[in-house]
């Protein structure tokens, strides 16, 4: 297989990762500067793309071309980049894509079961925290659970949580993401933490999610790097080869 | 409906919770001195069990007979009184039956998201706390979780949680329960509160349920009752009405 | 001793938890239409007032003159009224008065570890969890610990909790409470509950306390009976009995 | 000041400290084979030793003969090298000695104001959490926790935590040290926790610090370093340095 962005933070921890793995083989790691034709000339089956969003798009569709499978970490993908991906690979059914905004396992399932356990539950908040040098509040994986959890919720007829409050100081009931509560604290120490609370009379249930470290993306990448030979088409979503159901 | 054990503990928190429920109509409440022929005489369709093990198997077999549905929340069945409730249901194909250890939906969800989680991750313990004046250790939600943890991980082909532990104080790693560790806290002023740890490389994610107080299983019983007439045969557990897949 | 109030809840929760103690006697419960001089009258030494704020200070004036030590869980002291009880003492060297804005010891000893622990951290937040018919947010509680935390960190010349913030949706991070950032989360199931959280390189501490019902106030009502009597003067907050130097 | 045991992995990380410190200066950084000469030769007023068992007290003695401060985190001292430590220091009044078992500021409060918490409640049990790669269970901490916990019990005459279990899988409750409870969970991902809960009727309060990494120390062994000088004599602990009155 072969990894993109090979110099980058995530592109670099890939290649440790694919290097102590025994079933998987790097026959190229590239960075900015280096052709994508040494891919193919390379034989890889697979290649995992951690660039930036500016050259992710054409990446794909050049792999796609080449018949080369293609694992895709890179931010910056939109509903428009998504379906010319999709219709570029109606022409080539063998050939599978995986783009995933998230790699880490705990942070997918944290979502999916959110979801999952949202209808059920009179009340959903999201508490998230992270260090302190992080420039965006709520995160971006905060973002996504709030929407995730509110078109559960909407699905099944369920209403906006209950909430009394009269009196408030500013900011105190955190910020409203699709009629869901998401507060953001900011702490000297932590890395990336996600919670989601849900309550009901008498019980509540709480989903939490660590990341410590990046290497925890790692099982998620080797797992896709697995299994997307196997699943032609577009696949948006870790989720969907966590067999879930 | 028509409730059985009105007089005990969780039969009367059914019986309040079923009076305020808009679309439910509280036909029959039934003490252990009442008539099991008062259910169908009253007309309901669905009744609810929180006897004792020694009555509950006897009483579903007439309710099934009298073609009333039939929620059942009492202790101490075992696969050879389900297996008779299952032959019954054979010659009427008309009538549910749900049995169910749990009706707390937080624990139900716990179980099943760690159950999905499992196999994902390297490790995975099991804290549970619950109040002093409790006198088995672990819970039974906790033994539970730990059989459905270890048979996932079976599954999946996913070895033992590492632990280099070589010296040790007498219970300090807990019980190992099927190849899982399972440790039981009891405080004063705590209910009933279980916590699946699972953690990989660089994360950990956690599921924790609280019970608060037995009003926590009334979602889930009213779920039950509402549910159970479309779902012909037996259910063993409250999960396959969450339509989590 | 004697209860003023005892007809509220948590007058009517002392009553109870005085009965349940060996070593204390109920000699007066008063409501609202009961005249004040039954306490001195019935012999009590000690009264404990859980009244209403319109008449609690003149409840106190009139146990002091009685020779008779006040404990005072009725809100709606300010910095005059308790100079006036202060002024009055000087004249009564013999009599105690303890005014407590809270009497669960874990809430109290939470406020006092805080403060204690603030000014070694970077970082601190709040979080504060409560039931969704609560009408004010951020909790009393929450605000009394972050002016505590606040005044410890500037005591000791500690800067801000650093913050790189540079987009956020309005209000997710929270109330900002004298520089300490302060979350309000409303959850059907909960009570009151608090975590404060601190933060330096490599490190969290977090102090959180969980009240899940009324009588946690009893123990801390309690131990302020047994020492008011011995703690001449106006003593303002339970820590001050806790032994925490 | 000066390092000894510079090329160890907290000695490193000391040093690294230190060169970020405006107001410290570093002119000594000792290996094995170093002569301790060099540290007075270098005009070091403070040695910070990160050694081994086998030869801290040797260092400790000779840094006091050279009227230099000490800050000590090797492990391995026992009462009677801690007396043998007093006495020399009682012929040179001018010299401090501080050893911490842990510089950990937040490891330190916890355990500190668990001894301050636990005469309050009825019920105390300690949950450590550390990576699967320790080898021993429970942890140091948490040993000294619970005994910490345990003196502050007994000091107060409160009877030991309630418990009415009588039927437990083998290790289920956890090992018992001092009179408490202490279970060791061993979990991928962590590094290294602790958790000190605390019980009364109808409320918990909650202690517990992560450590992510080792950098954590270093806030800890900074403050020694500034403080030692005014502290003649042997200080154990850095609690005392901590103002916690």
């Amino acid at each position: 297989m072969a990894v993109l962005g090979a110099a980058g933070r995530m592109g670099s921890t890939t290649v440790r990762a694919v290097e102590s793995a025994p079933d998987l083989e790097l026959v190229a790691a590239l960075d900015a500067s280096d052709d994508l034709a040494k891919v193919a000339a390379a034989g890889a089956q697979v290649a995992v793309d951690f660039t930036v969003p500016s050259v992710t798009e054409g990446n794909v569709h050049a792999l796609v071309d080449a018949g080369v499978h293609a694992v895709v970490g890179t931010t910056g993908w939109d509903d428009a980049a998504r379906a010319r991906v999709r219709d570029h690979l109606a022409d080539r059914p063998d050939v599978g894509v995986l783009i995933a905004p998230n790699f880490a396992l705990g942070a997918v399932l944290t979502m999916a079961f959110a979801a999952r356990a949202a209808r059920w539950f009179e009340s959903v908040e999201i508490v998230e925290l992270h260090h302190p040098d992080k420039v965006d509040a709520p995160s971006g994986t905060a973002l996504h659970t709030a929407h995730a959890v509110a078109r559960a919720r909407r699905a099944a007829g369920v209403e906006a949580s209950p909430d009394a409050t009269e009196q408030s100081l500013d900011g105190a009931r955190g910020a409203l993401v699709d009629d869901v509560r998401v507060h953001a604290v900011r702490l000297r120490g932590l890395t990336a933490h996600e919670e989601v609370l849900l309550g009901n009379p008498g019980e509540q249930l709480t989903i939490r999610h660590d990341s410590f470290d990046r290497v925890s993306f790692m099982p998620g990448v080797l797992l896709a790097v697995r299994q997307v030979g196997s699943r032609p088409g577009l696949t948006v979503g870790l989720e969907h080869l966590l067999d879930l159901a």
